[in-house]
């Protein structure tokens, strides 16, 4: 008896990678990306000459403390003063620039104090004279100075209501930039005429400067006539301290008031690049996705679907592969409530699921801070077999997936990701290996 | 003053597309994929050799009276029996071939006496005849038949517990076929010793044939031993109807019981590459991301970041380039009830809204079958210009999208892509032109 299934044309090669090999991989490329974005590694080729005059040192971001440890290290005989603010916990040690900590994402006390410090700091130096800016992602919420007149809850309220209200992140940034005695500009302005240099990591996808930190040391091409078209067309409820001070507030700097130098020396395609680099060295070809948004349940549902095709029909590459991406997902928690996890394993569970036992894929899911979301892993590998054993410990992955408890699975599973807090942002990396 | 930027080497191609070579693009993208699943254009291929003795035509699916129509144009001087069963609404004229239409997606009386009839039909044939089998996406439902002694309620109170259990989809059908008297190879194993040919067109990812419409005419693997360890597993509750049955049930036929033909005449990923070969003929390099899963909203989002990566970065492709994908997405209605659209809309609208008026990128996404959840459109075309025509003309964007309402935002905007019903289905076809 004959049987022929009359099927397409399709790529079905066999698997050439083995569990072992593909485990290695998906760190080594894990491990690229953070490094890419590692200060102390990556920031000494960005720095400008050593400047004539004095050296100040100033910024704000979970990476600031590290970032001013590295202009030390690789300054070691310049003499320079300054302050930088990062997250609690994520401060250094070090020699001759000081460090605050403040709260994130809900600015402190601190936020205040150190903005205002870093002001006086920059105020009254000379042409010869070098402001280096270091900034990363949250500078925002650590470093937070109301304009003249408004509080903090002032600021806060107009910020929740414009985040209800649907409009564009550009939308909102002009309206903090304007509401703000120190972003969108006006720590360059007042560094004038210093020469002002920015290193920056970005953690937002397309990286545009003005948006990381909300841009303390760029110019800003939003007016405040703008802000008070936005805040009438979302109907913004605002209160009358706000009211008072959008008729007599102060411009933003804009282009052409200052120079500006902006250096990205980390971000999420670098982080990407590097990954790409190391898999073409293990002999994978890459295909990088872009930075990706969304549902992490459903991304992993739709990641499924592409290892899927590349494993049957070689589209959209031919395996031996992987699939990189990057960005930052969410987890919204349903009425459930929340379990223990983070959006990089809900993604890799979901993908899991998904595959449905598919040989020969494997991946990993973390967060280049090394944090995803709950306790002290920063992600988690995945592969055909995670689904199976997961059923074997006792666990129902649906249904944790439906309570975003992913966490204690990896954990039995011993397929957590741990690199401890790397100190750096460059948001996820995700790798699906199809080998 | 000089303004430097430090940025990464970037791909910021100009945009060479304009927005009327674009749709245009983008329908005969559309249409090919469609073209490539019409039985009327692809079928006569597939034949085999005229039969020597008679020739029976049976089949059920959503383009079984279509398929039935090609086989009798492709074979005008083949005198020919037979009975195919169609969605309501989906028959068109044959002249040797009887239609009937029966309940979809769950089954009524019609479902039952078409498979009755359809099993009468194909037995006491000889190794001289043909049984020719159309099968399509839907064909599960429109011709069913329980098992001896077993009711559609029977069957339907299982499947709807599986459904619910966490159980695979191979699992199910499993189950499925098992409590069926004509799926999981009964059909065929009714029709020996006559020649059966199967021509089929896939609506499942990854085109198992024996998921296509339960597999009527191919040997099952699984076993009624497997059958009761997956009920058990699953602690699936079932009546003493169905108890009783599976002490006895006939066992359905194995691989080598009878010899297979299985032809797929139409898939996804042959409207996939439909699609691609009209990309290249238009100067567009085409990526072919696969058959994607998920919910519409969470895939607008995450292709708006690869729509993005290629504008900024040429990263997966460089532009001028388009992002090709099929399969089915979910749209989860939430407490706020579903309005008027589909899941198709949705994806577009979700995809306009991330895409925030990004330059030079342009969409479509539509059901191959020609009706995308409501009322008579395919799907809809998207562009930078979307998101401010549609609040211009007094929608709100993200508002419309949490109500499940983009049918009334695209048909008010003149950008519904309307083709009719047609009769056939290979999923959804997306296209994202970056220009």
């Amino acid at each position: 008896m004959s049987d022929t299934v009359h099927a397409p044309t399709v790529h079905r090669a066999d698997v050439t990678w083995d569990p072992t090999k593909a485990r290695s991989a998906l760190l080594a490329m894990f491990m690229a990306a953070v490094q890419s974005a590692d200060p102390l590694k990556v920031l000494a080729a960005h720095l400008p000459p050593r400047p004539p005059g004095r050296c100040v040192v100033v910024g704000c971001g979970k990476s600031a403390a590290v970032m001013a440890a590295a202009v030390e290290a690789a300054w070691p005989d310049v003499a320079m003063a300054g302050l930088v603010v990062t997250r609690y916990g994520h401060a250094v040690p070090t020699r001759q620039i000081e460090v605050m900590e403040s709260a994130h994402p809900v600015p402190d006390a601190n936020s205040e104090i150190s903005a205002r410090r870093m002001l006086e700091m920059v105020r009254g130096l000379g042409p010869n004279d070098l402001v280096l800016a270091l900034i990363s992602g949250g500078g925002s919420a650590l470093m937070s100075l109301p304009g003249p007149g408004l509080t903090l809850a002032d600021k806060q309220a107009v910020n929740r209501a414009l985040l209800l209200s649907g409009a564009t992140i550009h939308e909102i940034n002009a309206v903090r930039k304007h509401l703000s005695a120190i972003k969108g500009g006006r720590l360059a302005q007042a560094a004038a005429p210093a020469h002002v240099v920015t290193l920056a990591i970005s953690d937002v996808p397309g990286d545009d400067p003005s948006v990381i930190a909300s841009g303390p040391t760029l110019p800003d091409v939003s007016t405040i006539a703008d802000v008070q078209n936005i805040l009438k067309h979302y109907d913004i409820p605002l209160s009358s301290q706000v009211k008072r001070y959008l008729q007599t507030a102060p411009e933003t700097p804009k282009p052409g008031d200052f120079a500006t130098d902006y250096r990205l020396i980390a971000t999420p395609m670098m982080a990407l690049k590097a990954a790409a680099d190391t898999a073409a060295s293990l002999g994978l070809t890459s295909l990088v996705l872009g930075e990706l948004e969304g549902e992490s349940r459903d991304l992993g549902i739709v990641m499924a679907g592409m290892a899927r095709s590349v494993r049957t029909h070689g589209l959209p590459i031919a395996p031996p592969a992987v699939l990189l991406s990057g960005g930052e997902t969410t987890v919204t928690i349903g009425q459930g409530g929340g379990g223990k996890g983070g959006r990089n394993m809900e993604f890799a569970l979901s993908l899991a699921v998904a595959l449905q036992g598919l040989h020969g894929v494997w991946a990993v899911a973390g967060d280049s801070d090394g944090i995803d979301g709950f306790g002290d892993a920063a992600g988690a590998f995945i592969d055909g077999t995670t689904l199976a054993r997961a059923q074997a410990a006792g666990y129902d992955p649906v249904a944790v997936l439906h309570q975003h408890d992913s966490f204690p699975v990896f954990d039995a599973l011993g397929d957590l990701l741990r690199t401890g807090p790397t100190l750096t942002n460059v948001n996820a990396l995700r790798a699906v290996i199809i080998g």
